[in-house]
């Protein structure tokens, strides 16, 4: 059993968007990023047959990768296949947890 | 691509905690369940080679099922195979997301 408390997971970075591996196992793999303003997560997709869930835990910004952007709020829950392009630009501090099923 | 607002899941129920598909793939299982005050989710356990992971998003209680409670407060994330008995008492309102990976 693995524990962990999300408001803990609370460091930044000003070169590049903070990353924290918070649980690895075949079935799933959890990643912390937080990101200050303007930093993001570029879009990219993978050959694989994987789900990933981009949670917002905390902050503003837009998931990107669609054909429109579409706004990323706390709360807001996004699940694409890994093959679709996907990735995230932060307006404000922003928080958010990354679930990938299973781990590529 | 799916995309939910976690937020606007916010009913209740008198009964039993209201619980309520979100998403659903042989990779994962998404589901929210929300609290009353003293409602829980019984222990129990499945066998089955799957991960369950329990994220509060708002309010306090307890897992339960293992040696002793552990506090369960907003942010807090369980990770734990099917098999290891797992639970949760609320003794606030309390907003629950649950990801079964694979589903069983």
């Amino acid at each position: 059993m693995k524990l962990i408390s999300l408001p803990e997971v609370n460091k930044f970075s000003g070169d590049r968007p903070y990353r924290e591996l918070l649980y690895d196992s075949p079935n799933m793999r959890v990643l912390a990023f937080n990101f200050e303003p303007d930093q993001e997560l570029p879009i990219h997709s993978h050959p694989a047959d994987s789900e990933v869930s981009l949670l917002i835990l905390e902050g503003e910004g837009v998931f990107t990768g669609g054909d429109e952007e579409i706004p990323a709020r706390a709360g807001a829950l996004q699940i694409l296949p890994v093959t679709q392009p996907h990735g995230l630009k932060a307006k404000t501090r922003l928080r958010l947890l990354v679930i990938i099923t299973p781990t590529l």
